[in-house]
């Protein structure tokens, strides 16, 4: 961040005075800023902390806006960790081996994009990612950027575990994260704190920007624990630095304390003042709006800069940073180096391993997907096993956890193994080390999803992580299943016991509604498969899917194996099951309720003699991607009325259907066949009322055209 | 429950033997069990826990399913808290006064609640709510429990800070939860604990039934962490209770001592064993299914009763707890002559109380919302505040709280006073007390909304919780408001910064999909008001709504006042804005951006010679409540195309729409402004969209039928 400000500032034009050439004098690079005396070095470090200051101050001036307050306080946490401990290249940025960095708090964050609004676009156009090197995931809402470290260090860990050997340390990168007053209040950093600790990530560090600052006031308005007591009975090592405004030197130590913590990751709980220097140092004003030029003015004045310049950056600090990209290169050439002697010496873990590093599966990896299912009925919460377990087992890209529900989610493999420490021995047994691909998340389905888009978000594929949980349960986990899906990661949520066929566990547990949220998100496929051969479709999609997270959906409960359905279809998101001459209405048939469609079907043309076609709609938004032919043909909904049939809140189906038989109130507490029973959709009560429906809407012309709920 | 079983035990004609006979000689109630030695009692104790492990075994043996582990576990602390402890009353629920019992882990509510499924209705059918007589309210999925007790017990908390006097403790009772391992792994839980350990809730006691057991096996799977600790670090004192299958004196004292507890609230640490007795004790697989027959009968021998009899009660047993209900019924007797003489004594503060008991408003509160609003542009998160402020000072039932937004959500009225433990000093000055009716809830927006269940669930509509928060953090909450609205409790979500009008925080915070969860969720009301009269209309029809959760969703960024708006049309969801003759098109505009359906009609007018009438609608399922009637003389999709101008994701809208000028993909990071612009959200680009469709469908009859984004 320094770094890219030093560069802007040039850029920008903006007058460049040196001020720090006193304090710089005998100091140039070519003599090595590390022969200098403790006393020059902190004189280095008091000139560069007051550049900083006020490059953020200037900065948040230029357009009246952003958070200076947080970015000032912590400009010292920033010297350490990017001058002197960070492993990072800045001209080679996706150096796969460098050090994970995730801003949790989301000031500095906000500040670096609205830095870049439209406002201030001819500072630094376009790149709007580049411009984000070395941040490694988009954490937004507060507490993600927690768990996405979490995944992050599990990442590093994994792949230790599994191709590290005594004489090639390939992978040993170290994570930071940095998080403020809010993160540690949000449950989903709590969650992923404790699974942390349990699982001893040693590689990971947080860096908590103490402030006790948030929007509402002082942070003891709203939480007054003992948050380091707390850290250490999660299982971490807890360090304190009292200055954090100007103890740099105090805060290497720590964060070079904390790369070596041999047991436990580190919480460095570092003091800091929000907005010092300013005239609202320590005031939640100083969180969210610029200082104004009167109070910039006495900064400077105070810090003995001149009040009229802006933007200045001394030659002295500029040379104080100008080692870090060459440093960087120098790390980069060594692992370049080091990694075809790697694979000279392991060429299966190598080639697997640089496979991994390009984001590519085995080339085999559909072979592995069975080619039919048993007949026998068969909950597709089971077919997502069958088809998705010799993956799991095969490809190590996979990282596959449930949020406590192995027992019903079949995403076990044979011989799987749990990822945890080594160390660890269990009650029940059950233990496993950091090359496992297993991972009990335990009862944090938020934490899971966001740990899992830090796994994700390591290096593009490098990971396919793959979530599990029933489908409700994803709203616990909603606000990480759209970062994942916001920020293009490929990450499979294998969500089970959808709709409410699911029964006893009732209403809580039944999602009414929820469809209607993940067929709205953008980027994300929300796939419910009917049957074995639709899930190996679903599976196959989502494999596919490179760039785009999914939710493939089943059932709790044994479905029929239908003779009609094709995994090709699922990729298109909808197909024809049954087709039928001069037929009278299209019925849409969806997952778990894809064989009553076709029932239905049948009904119909016995009792009734009615000519129903019927169609297979695993996805809305595969079929939304289709050409306009496609969908046409496909749907008829311009020629024959479309009646679809899902127990769910019928929102978004009003596109593609006329009418509905849906459910749009919450469920209830019964075996899923009697739930089903009790909401009516049974085949015959179900093929009478689009019976009625199609006799109705033949003398009732506005009806026709309306949406109407059966 | 154990009250229930034994009548049901009865009820069901099963065989009834008394084995407690020898148990229980010399000790019949007329004798008092008072009297009892230790030695007896410790007897009695043993045999009361016995009946009740196989009461429970053989429940879940009859139907072969349901939790018996964890009820079996639990047995003491049941006996311990509703036979010594809770001051509750089983023949008069709704006593007012009671203790509330909060069971937030699963494993026993799916028991009561498959214990009365279809397969079991003979045993006790009907009023599915009295069954549940004692749980106070539906936890559902794990971790809200906690936060709904943490709710309860500041409703208690605020009550007798209003209106207890030294001579009148007219308001007394004690909040208990139990939680399991899985609950306190849970964020929401995690959150609340932090909340209540800063309120100091002395009237909170959560009860750990500490099984060391979840769905995937043993705790230390997936949580090491020292929680006594943990829990001592956010603020509670801590018990422990080492035997706790066994030893009722020591909960019974433990309890007690909790319900004494000045400083902080208890978290009782009780060590139990998940199927106690059986084959499967210790083990996860006791968890979730039954014994089996033969393990049932093994644990009968063990513990001499008949392995061939089923649900045995002796009469022992029964006369053991056949002084609850009387008890009971003293203290609502007390409680209901005590009233009175408050009401005497205190005439202002005991009409107020009685009215707030009945769940009722003041008559006059409709005389506190402006009858008219300045002229000026007003961001409608800003008319919230004029509109609700003033009711949320005058009427106590209204608990007002944000999630760390206080400068951004308005919600703060003049002389508003925190919700705080007295004692509380904070670094930036602000105090409160009890009695405040607005909470900090700090960055915990899930908890917040769990809370407020809690608040609400206290006695209906006694309090009405308001949170506040951003619109799209309400995606983290989601799960607490789903809670709320399946309860059927009224409570009221003020959601800002709305649509993508919210600008420069970006996508992480452009809510483009959200708004499909909360129209398609049952019994809630999204309501998105287009100017300050629409937001008087929002809050009128949510104060309205006794048994219903309303989120008002709000803009940011200041909106033009228009003329044709009126508060009443709120109330059905959707009205006609502006009527033309002969119109060509109905254009539907929605809250924040209801003005650009007006500028748009104008524009058409103008530019095009087309004519368009406009409707506002804000709240689709209000306007579904409407007739037939209404519904098509308001929308004339059935005469003329509709177009609906949101940008959000249009799901939803293509019942009433036949095209959208809407968002698909994730928003941008721009000021408001240039982001309506950056997405074509402009007027003139608008209206030539909508000339172009129509010039379309002139000649295109299939696109005519069907939906289009333009």
């Amino acid at each position: 961040m320094p770094y890219v400000e030093l560069e802007n500032s040039q850029a920008n034009g903006h007058g460049q005075i040196d001020y720090g050439e006193n304090v710089m004098k005998g100091l140039r690079k070519e003599e090595g800023f590390k022969k200098s005396t403790t006393q020059q070095l902190s004189e280095i470090h008091d000139h560069v902390l007051k550049t900083f200051r006020l490059l953020i101050a200037d900065l948040c001036q230029q357009f009246n806006g952003g958070h200076p307050g947080g970015a000032i306080g912590m400009a010292a946490i920033g010297v350490a960790l990017w001058k002197y401990v960070m492993r990072y290249a800045p001209h080679t940025p996706d150096y796969f081996n460098r050090d994970r960095f995730v801003l949790s708090n989301a000031m500095t964050l906000d500040q670096l994009k609205s830095y870049h609004s439209d406002r201030v676009d001819a500072l630094c156009p376009g790149h709007p990612e580049i411009e984000h090197e070395g941040i490694e995931v988009t954490t937004g809402p507060l507490g993600q950027g927690v768990a996405n470290a979490v995944g992050l260090a599990m990442a590093t860990k994994n792949l230790q575990a599994i191709y590290n050997k005594p004489d090639f340390d390939i992978v040993s990168n170290h994570t930071w994260c940095m998080v403020g007053d809010a993160c540690l209040q949000e449950g989903v950093a709590l969650e992923a704190i404790s699974f942390a600790g349990h699982l001893k990530l040693n590689n990971l560090t947080i860096i908590y920007d103490n402030n006790q600052i948030t929007c509402d006031g002082s942070v003891d308005l709203t939480n007054t624990e003992d948050v380091n007591t707390k850290m250490r009975a999660c299982g971490w090592d807890v360090i304190d630095i009292e200055d954090g405004c100007f103890d740099i030197d105090g805060i290497v130590k720590a964060l070079k304390k904390a790369r070596k913590a041999t047991e436990k990751p580190t919480f460095i709980n570092v003091k800091t003042i929000i907005g010092l220097g300013s005239a609202v140092a320590g005031d939640a004003v100083a969180h969210g709006a610029a200082f104004g030029a009167a109070d910039i003015a006495n900064m400077k004045k105070m810090y003995k800069f001149d009040p009229e310049q802006h933007f200045v950056v001394s030659r002295g600090m500029r040379e104080f940073f100008e080692d870090i990209p060459a440093r960087g290169q120098e790390w980069v050439a060594a692992w370049e180096k080091k990694f075809p002697l790697y694979e000279e010496k392991y060429p299966e873990l190598g080639a697997e391993f640089r496979q991994r590093v390009e984001g590519r599966l085995p080339d085999n990896w559909r072979d592995l997907v069975p080619a039919q299912f048993p007949d026998k009925p068969t909950a597709s919460r089971a077919s997502s096993g069958l088809v998705f377990n010799p993956i799991a087992k095969d490809i190590k890209n996979f990282m596959v956890g449930t949020a406590d529900l192995s027992p019903s989610v079949n995403m076990i493999w044979k011989e799987k193994v749990d990822f945890q420490h080594p160390d660890l021995k269990t009650t029940c047994g059950i233990t496993g080390n950091y090359s496992g691909r297993y991972v009990h998340y335990g009862v944090r389905e938020h934490a899971m999803c966001a740990i899992s888009n830090g796994l994700a978000a390591f290096a593009p594929n490098t990971f396919i992580p793959v979530t599990s949980s029933f489908f409700m349960f994803y709203l616990y986990a909603a606000p990480a299943v759209r970062m994942g899906a916001l920020q293009h990661l490929q990450i499979i949520h294998a969500a089970t016991h959808d709709s409410i066929g699911m029964g006893e566990d009732g209403p809580t547990h039944q999602p009414i509604e929820l469809a209607a949220l993940y067929r709205a998100m953008p980027n994300l496929l929300y796939i419910r498969p009917g049957d074995s051969e639709e899930t190996a479709g679903a599976w196959i999609t989502a494999i596919d899917a490179k760039k785009t997270s999914t939710i493939i959906s089943t059932s709790r409960q044994v479905l029929p194996q239908l003779s009609q359905t094709k995994r090709e279809g699922v990729a298109r998101g909808a197909y024809v099951l049954e087709e039928v001459k001069d037929a009278d209405v299209t019925l849409i048939g969806v997952g778990a309720e894809l064989s009553f469609a076709l029932d239905v079907a049948k009904d119909l043309r016995q009792t009734k003699s009615v000519k129903a076609r019927v169609i297979s709609f695993p996805c809305q938004r595969l079929f939304e991607a289709q050409s306009l032919e496609y969908k046409r043909d496909t749907l008829r909904k311009h020629r024959i009325p479309v009646v679809v049939i899902e127990p769910y809140a019928p929102n978004g189906w009003e596109r593609y259907a006329n009418a509905a038989i849906c459910l749009t109130r919450f469920g209830h507490s019964l075996p899923g066949k009697a739930a089903y029973k009790f909401f009516g959709f049974e085949v015959g009560k179900m093929a009478s009322k689009v019976g009625e429906y199609l006799e109705k809407i033949k003398t009732d012309s506005i009806l026709r055209e309306e949406f109407v709920e059966l």
